[in-house]
């Protein structure tokens, strides 16, 4: 991990604890053990470290993402590895995701709209996938309001999950996917 | 509106734009035109703001969601009434919803503690009709984790849902209900 990773990494555990708004500098320099010229040499300020965790996380899910919507594999197939890796990634960076739904709001301008995009690209691949999935009668026709709910579903784990629980983030992606496929109803 | 609740109302709309931590008492002073010892009069500091506009929401749907969950209609209709009276109050308190899902952590002691029992008997009584409709049939059996992904489905809303869209908060609940009782999949 190099310097700069790991005022990140610390970062992001000091905002999920705390909040971003009050976290200041001294408390990063504390947990870090950097002298402020050290912190500054890396960082030039709260923002970026709060910009980079979410355009870390997001863009590494974007990267898998990517890869399995544009595989040529059946549409359930895509559905349940894309929800294995978002609860997986959740898990294994809780205090990112945290930060990332909760302090997103405190991101201005150019930066803002960047994480807005990355967003959009992840809610995208999901919507390919389950376009695709309705063309090939392997899913009912479905709407803008299915993808958000799938989403939801998924992305709501951050508020729960505990990595060191009884179950895998696998096993909790796929109770949703199978419950999302097949539904609780018995008719 | 009391003068309490417009001081509730008029900081949730803050706390939702700005933040909980970034807002001062000063910026809901200006924004209610009240003097500092009005306001003082009606609220002894912003932490109990945030404690009154979490207890408030989740207070109300509780109120909602026993009446729903303790009558012996179908577990299906219970489910459908009490997914719409969720969205409903989401769209229709946004900010306070906002307030709640994101800055939450904020809270202390026994205010946080009795924030986590609301937000607990609200979970029980999904469980409740959950575990009634598997009993009865209607549902197949479902764990602690379906329950999290429904509620998460449905919480997810209010980072999305737009009050001024093209559905009603009632269609955005029962595309969702559907969703989990019948399922995407076409087998």
């Amino acid at each position: 991990m190099t310097t700069r990773e790991r005022i990140v990494r610390t970062a992001a555990e000091l905002f999920a604890s705390h909040g971003y708004h009050a976290t200041g500098i001294s408390e990063i320099l504390t947990a870090t053990e950097l002298s402020r010229g050290a912190f500054y040499y890396h960082i030039d300020g709260k923002e970026t470290l709060l910009f980079e965790i979410c355009r870390t996380e997001i863009g590494k899910i974007n990267a898998v993402a990517a890869k399995i919507a544009l595989s040529d594999a059946p549409a359930r197939d895509r559905m349940r590895a894309m929800a294995r890796a978002l609860v997986r990634n959740i898990s294994d960076h809780h205090a990112e995701w945290a930060v990332f739904f909760s302090e997103f709001g405190a991101l201005a301008g150019s930066r803002r709209a960047e994480i807005l995009r990355a967003r959009e690209r992840y809610e995208s691949y999901w919507s390919k996938v389950l376009r695709e999935g309705t063309a090939k009668a392997e899913f009912a026709p479905l709407s803008a309001v299915h993808v958000k709910g799938i989403l939801g579903m998924l992305n709501y784990t951050y508020l729960w999950i505990n990595p060191a629980g009884e179950l895998t983030p696998e096993q909790i992606a796929d109770t949703f996917v199978d419950l999302l496929l097949e539904g609780i109803g018995k008719s």
